[in-house]
């Protein structure tokens, strides 16, 4: 899949994942290229629909499947979702990894 | 808040959390009551509004807000949220705890 045109209508995604500890921060380099990490397993933020397509193959090819799980949440305008927090709101943590 | 009516529109929620190992285990309790536990840290399922609330109110008092972190994306219809699994799909875990 060329990346070169992504057309399509946006998207907002969440992702939400439980990885085996030794592929976790490839998993994390791979989203945060393209999503803003909001919490210890969660990315988000808004995407082309060719993109999300395109994260889909590329998580793929960093997890064992059969052991690691990755819930991919998409809404077409994210109006339709409410986002509240109850505890520490984490800030953008883009230094980390 | 009484929970004795629980009137109100049907919200589908989605709980995301970051939360202390120690406190975990109760919190999963909580949100098991509520909410069908779908990855190692999200819960999901349908609500009812004042549900919602009443939740919120819960987690409060069960984790420490400066240390530990909980995000809600409510949705009015998960018509407008598409979900989609990357890995394994983990069953409905309603046993461990």
């Amino acid at each position: 899949m060329k990346a070169s045109k992504q057309g399509g209508k946006t998207m907002y995604l969440i992702v939400v994942y439980d990885i085996a500890v030794e592929r976790i921060d490839k998993v994390r380099k791979y989203l945060k290229q393209y999503l803003n990490w909001v919490q210890n397993s969660s990315f988000e933020g808004d995407l082309k629909e060719g993109e999300v397509e395109k994260i889909k193959i590329g998580l793929k090819k960093l997890i064992k499947e059969e052991e690691d799980s990755i819930i991919l949440y998409e809404t077409p305008d994210k109006q339709w979702v409410t986002k509240e927090i109850v505890g520490r709101e984490k800030s953008e943590v883009t230094t980390i990894i």
